[in-house]
């Protein structure tokens, strides 16, 4: 039962656009950090629910299938799920289509009010806390099944946890372009290797991909 | 004749530290960055002028040995060169010891008054400037006898040469550490990678080389 993060950024470290927009929810940006995640095979059969065989089936996907191994409950921002922009609408259900990747309980952090839980197709159940990181985090442990928690995202999001010391592996795909703004995933966390061993390994396409492991 | 910059850097983007001190001009934060670097046999050699065969030579080594080739010429800030902290003395020649591992022309960026040039064993000249970095390179260029001409720190000048437009070929070692404070090296580059071909490797060390020539 690790708590674990894995995240796109840029070389310089940001990991969320300026350029959203309700028309492109994922931004120009955002749409570049994840490309090669996006390409892969794995990517294709599990969020895009075409298992045609096609993707990418390199080092970028072998971290893809990765990401989805283990995981009994996720926890994300506002922001990741949709509320920020049609937070006011009491039916939406977020961006990730009716039947979402997770296929898990997932932990909604929002500051506006509670909303009742969605089940959607596959198995996700989309959960909304008002809470700390760490209390939201206690209830996801619980509903994991004994699985790993992943902290989604946003980059806000991850660096609480990462500052309160709550994560045990933090996997980022370095991607080699600048983006120059927006949120600094590493802002205010001078020292956070301490404990952690660490990985490297560049993929085909030109991303790093980086893992802190305690 | 390419003009190049080969730089240490944390994850977070840092390139300096903020704990330099008289004793230690390099820091410690400065220790971590090029402990890898140090620790290869090139280093050894060229720098410590030790050719016992001591240190590694594995990728992090390949790399020592492409910052020493083809260089004619190099340019440095008056920090690298040593000036910040002794500038007032006429004698000081700098912390890179009698015989430097440049062995060419090296011309160092200052505010301050002129200096006359120095000639140090090996091959190394030391000559001072004030002036902008274009008229600065144009200098290093004619010095360099058709040689790659290297901006070599500290991150503000690189910063610089690489916000004009000025640099073909940036490579640096990030290092799996975060500093979390001093000089950002990515600032202000959005887009930078526009007009680069980009290949990263993963050395032993946990060092990721990331280059980007155009």
């Amino acid at each position: 039962m690790a708590v674990r993060v894995d995240l796109n950024i840029s070389l310089d470290g940001f990991a969320t656009t300026t350029d959203q927009t309700p028309d492109n929810p994922m931004g120009d940006d955002w749409s570049r950090l994840v490309a090669d995640y996006v390409a892969t095979r794995t990517f294709w059969a599990r969020v895009l629910h075409d298992t045609s065989g096609e993707g990418t089936t390199g080092v970028d996907d072998s971290y893809a299938k990765a990401y989805f191994d283990e995981v009994g409950a996720e926890i994300m921002g506002a922001g990741m799920f949709g509320l920020h922009n049609r937070g006011d609408d009491p039916d939406w259900k977020g961006w990730w289509g009716d039947e979402p990747p997770f296929r898990c309980p997932v932990f909604v952090l929002t500051h506006t009010a509670p909303r009742p839980s969605i089940d959607m197709l596959g198995g996700t159940t989309f959960h909304f806390l008002s809470t700390d990181p760490r209390t939201a985090l206690d209830e996801a442990l619980e509903a994991s099944g004994g699985g790993d928690v992943r902290i989604g995202g946003g980059a806000t999001v991850v660096r609480d946890y990462l500052a309160a010391g709550l994560v045990d592996q933090l996997h980022v795909a370095i991607v080699p372009i600048l983006l120059g703004r927006w949120i600094r995933l590493w802002d205010d966390l001078r020292g956070f290797e301490a404990g952690y061993d660490v990985t490297t390994q560049s993929a085909e396409s030109g991303v790093t991909h980086l893992t802190f492991r305690r």
